[in-house]
């Protein structure tokens, strides 16, 4: 066991700056839990003058992350700058490279290049960690490595992004729209002045990339998966979903299918009597289906300074035990990209709402588009005819593939009574 | 890393049946994730003859687990016993002074013993796992080892016994008494032929005193948790729950309190909205409060062949990813029993179901008896008075200490209207 550590932190944001903070707090507790103290020797960030609220003097400074990466005197390099690319790859290369371990919260980085920095980490004999990277200080990754290491997984999913389960929540509670509620969650924080790294889709992905790679011991692909975000829910589509015992939720799902690796990110429609319904707000939750475990959930903070800290000063704990063990699960240079299970393949019910004009004949015309695909319908509401020119219908399908379901959606779009583009909701049985 | 480890395997019911069936099948798996082969070389059990649905040729037997702990081939010792003394206890010595790591799933065995085996442990420089201990399948040890590293715990509880949640959960259900439905889970098989350890809440004090002691850094103290069961729920208390919007559940709680650690199994009313109350039949979930992570929440498989043959396979991971770590979170030399709240200290709202006569003054009586002490009533229920000789009533009581309420109780009981022992349930606000 090490003694002693010395750390590097790149990127001094709220996430770094509470890292600091715990790391003076919890010396002591740290040292007895792993058997070494933990010091942070330099640090690096664009703006030096910054108060972080936590002091920085007796650290080194360094202008540029790369040269703090490569700096002689550290043995953990913790890279918090974010993005895919730019400084935060090249650092992470960096410090890999000059056999530091390395610490990070980016998952942005880990879901484009994990494969390659897991197979450089492991050619250096040096770990590569990221538990942050995924559902802020939920501990899933160690649970997946550790806690189910015997065990096969069949599925992992999850409420993988809290800006959208609390838009959701709110709009869910107010009957607000999202344009409305998405301009609240900025102004509390919750959400980005650009926001669409969260709303759609894209950050829930990241995290998604990252759970299949370890679910499934292959290589992360995030460029395969299917994204879809939550811009396009209305209020109405909330209110049905309701009315129909369920509530909307943006999902990150990765499962085994007969077809390959499915993975994809898009609202979904849970029954309320489903775990996963009942998360509310910022909270984020994971599930992990697997054969010996069966199904076992963790929900905590998703996000936040001192939940996402905790979680980075979980890895350096890791590091301090000296805990080694593969970044995927298996040896990084077996990693293979998964096969990839196409959207059309996808099994499941559907939710449709169609905007229709109130006239004769038309439940006729999809109903029997439905029909002439095999699409069963479990459920129609159709309410007003007082004199609206247009009116919704909602439709809930039985099980059937997505490429039946988009055939028979072209059917139905091609009539004159259908007035707008409709919405197509998947419902997952989880 | 090591690279083959080898086993020794102490009862073979169906935990350890399991055990040698997720061996057989996830070998290679295993060997991948942690770069080590593990095998089972030698088992021991009462019976020889026995038919366990696995073969047990290959491996050398002994009819004396305390040989096979000494046994100079074995790396770990795996105990599956069970109970807190005999032959579980001198075989876990043995094989620790032996220089062997030890995996168990045995609650009471490191409930009653776990201090001085953690540290002979330590002495020996050898690791002491009991994942499968605390509910089951659920990673919740290594959660609180590893993701909390740097956390200080305020509040550590759960519903950590199976049987007792799927029975309370049985006779919300139904309306059932609970002899009926303890019947029931006995031929199930959810519940044992003498039930007394898991509806007594001995079973789940067993666990809480090893979260306890995790949560806080002490020795492990058994001796002094508070522990009631749920012989006497009644289902006019269920129903009367579900009347004032909450559920009754079994959960062991520890505090950090400003009296010391407050350690308690009881059945407790809970509100519906709160996460612990929607989880049902053998379900455990754990709910972890700490400073940096806020709440994190474990819900999982809490029994059964493979789940807990899942954890028991989980800790052999770590030491064939060797992994070493306090075995307590400190070391162990420096574990002092906790400093004990009493129950007297403990501040909470009360639920109180009285039977009385049906007769003027009675209720005058009850609450000149509570406001005499300082107890506030928050809601009261009464019904019947038509021509019933006794009736029930409910109080639900504001925040007070347990040492006033009870005060106020001795009062109430010494009326001659008051016709049966009350019910006392405690309130938790999660």
């Amino acid at each position: 066991m090490a003694k002693s550590l010395k750390l590097g932190i790149a990127g001094l944001g709220t996430v770094g700056a509470g890292v600091i903070k715990i790391l003076n707090e919890k010396r002591t507790l740290i040292a007895q839990r792993t058997g070494c103290s933990v010091d942070v020797v330099a640090v690096s960030a664009r703006n030096k003058q910054q108060d972080r609220g936590v002091s920085m003097e007796s650290f080194r400074w360094f202008d540029n992350a790369v040269d703090l990466a490569g700096d002689p005197e550290i043995d953990i390099f913790v890279e918090l700058i974010g993005g895919s690319d730019g400084v935060a790859l090249q650092s992470v290369r960096r410090a890999l490279e000059a056999g530091k371990h390395v610490v990070t919260a980016n998952k942005a980085l880990i879901a484009v290049h994990g494969t390659e920095l897991a197979v450089l980490a492991e050619k250096q004999k040096v770990s590569l960690s990221f538990e942050a990277s995924v559902a802020g200080g939920i501990p899933i990754i160690k649970a997946m490595r550790d806690g189910l290491v015997s065990n096969t997984v069949s599925r992992v999913y999850g409420i993988l992004n809290g800006t959208c389960n609390y838009i959701l929540s709110v709009m869910e509670e107010s009957g607000r729209s999202f344009e409305d509620v998405l301009k609240d969650a900025q102004d509390l924080g919750y959400a980005e002045a650009d926001p669409s790294f969260d709303v759609g889709g894209v950050d829930a992905a990241h995290k998604l990339a990252i759970l299949s790679s370890l679910a499934f011991g292959s290589a992360v692909d995030f460029d395969s998966i299917y994204i879809e975000g939550i811009e396009s829910i209305r209020a109405q589509d909330i209110a049905m979903a309701a009315e129909l015992g369920m509530r909307i939720k943006l999902l990150g799902i990765a499962t085994k299918t007969d077809h390959g690796i499915e993975q994809r990110v898009h609202p979904c429609l849970v029954r309320l009597d489903r775990p996963i319904a009942s998360v509310d707000g910022v909270t984020n939750a994971v599930v992990v289906e697997s054969d010996h475990l069966g199904r076992l959930v963790l929900e905590g903070p998703g996000a936040g300074e001192m939940p996402t800290a905790s979680a980075v000063v979980a890895d350096i704990g890791d590091i301090a035990k000296a805990v080694t063990q593969p970044t995927f699960m298996k040896s990084a240079g077996e990693l293979q990209p998964p096969q990839k299970s196409d959207m059309d393949d996808h099994i499941g019910e559907y939710y449709l709402r169609l905007t229709a004009q109130d006239k004769p004949g038309v439940m006729a015309e999809i109903t029997q588009d439905l029909a002439a695909e095999g699409v069963s319908i479990e459920t129609i509401i159709q309410r007003g005819g007082d004199g609206q020119e247009a009116v919704p219908i909602v439709l809930v399908t039985h099980q059937c593939r997505e490429s039946v379901m988009k055939r028979a959606l072209d059917r139905i779009v091609a009539h004159d009574a259908i007035v707008r583009p409709p919405r197509m909701i998947r419902i997952e049985d989880l």
